[in-house]
């Protein structure tokens, strides 16, 4: 990676492996969540993520680039903590309140890169690549203010 | 883990890894960026750090639970991406850029813990637990607003 357009590229690959393995780990949360608006709701992200991934397509082919993902040891590590919670919760109380909070560090990740993805973008003067990664960014905040939310109306008790 | 409780001490066990594993990695990070205004806010950053590792010693000990950590998946997976991308970039320009990304992604992770942490503190009745975490959130808070700073105004060149 010498020039900007090489970090860019790079850190959209990462991004891109990131949400392919978010297709793969969800069912599994979606299946060890017990509260039924948790359940939905991350039924819901999963096909908004296969939707990202499109979208993300659509931000290699603006951009002149081949869509493709490359390693990312943080979703890696964030999915392996989410399923060591899930493993560990002996409650549906905790398991949920512990699901709650490893997806809403996965949205923060996301939140952080997509922010940074599309100013980058914007400086690089691809303003259509900018635009789609301004509504992927603006989806993940969504799912984040949800998640939110819900712990605060109904997760979180003692 | 079965109570709220038993949640959120493994979940402040876990930060408390995070922030010691942050102190041995940021010297490094440091070390690798040329930008002297992001040289000296991580270096900034890492004395906060040390500090903020205090502070969680008052956390648990306003809870009644001895200050340990316990392995973290995330922070790990968080800092393998830093160390990848440093050793990856070629220029001084990319490097920086790659840095404060990374940087900023450890941030937006802290960001989502603190947040939850200190929002399960205060359901749980430990109101002082509860506003040595809101300390810690707001300085994480400031360190990424400063990054985002640094980043538009002089790192973000073409």
């Amino acid at each position: 990676m010498k020039s900007m357009m090489d970090v860019f590229e790079h850190t959209l690959q990462d991004i891109y492996y990131a949400e392919n393995a978010l297709t793969k780990a969800l069912p599994k949360v979606a299946a060890a969540a017990t509260n039924p608006e948790l359940k939905k709701g991350i039924s819901e992200h999963l096909a908004e993520t296969k939707q990202q991934i499109k979208t993300l397509d659509a931000v290699f082919k603006a951009v002149g680039k081949k869509a493709q993902g490359e390693k990312c040891d943080a979703i890696d590590g964030l999915i392996k903590e989410t399923e060591g919670v899930i493993d560990e919760a002996k409650s549906d109380k905790a398991r949920d309140i512990a699901i709650i909070g490893c997806c809403q560090a996965v949205e923060h990740y996301e939140i952080a890169r997509y922010g940074t993805l599309r100013e980058w973008a914007k400086v690089l003067g691809h303003n259509e690549a900018h635009d789609l990664l301004s509504s992927i960014l603006d989806q993940e905040k969504a799912a984040n203010s949800k998640l939110t939310n819900l712990a605060v109306a109904q997760a979180n008790k003692k």
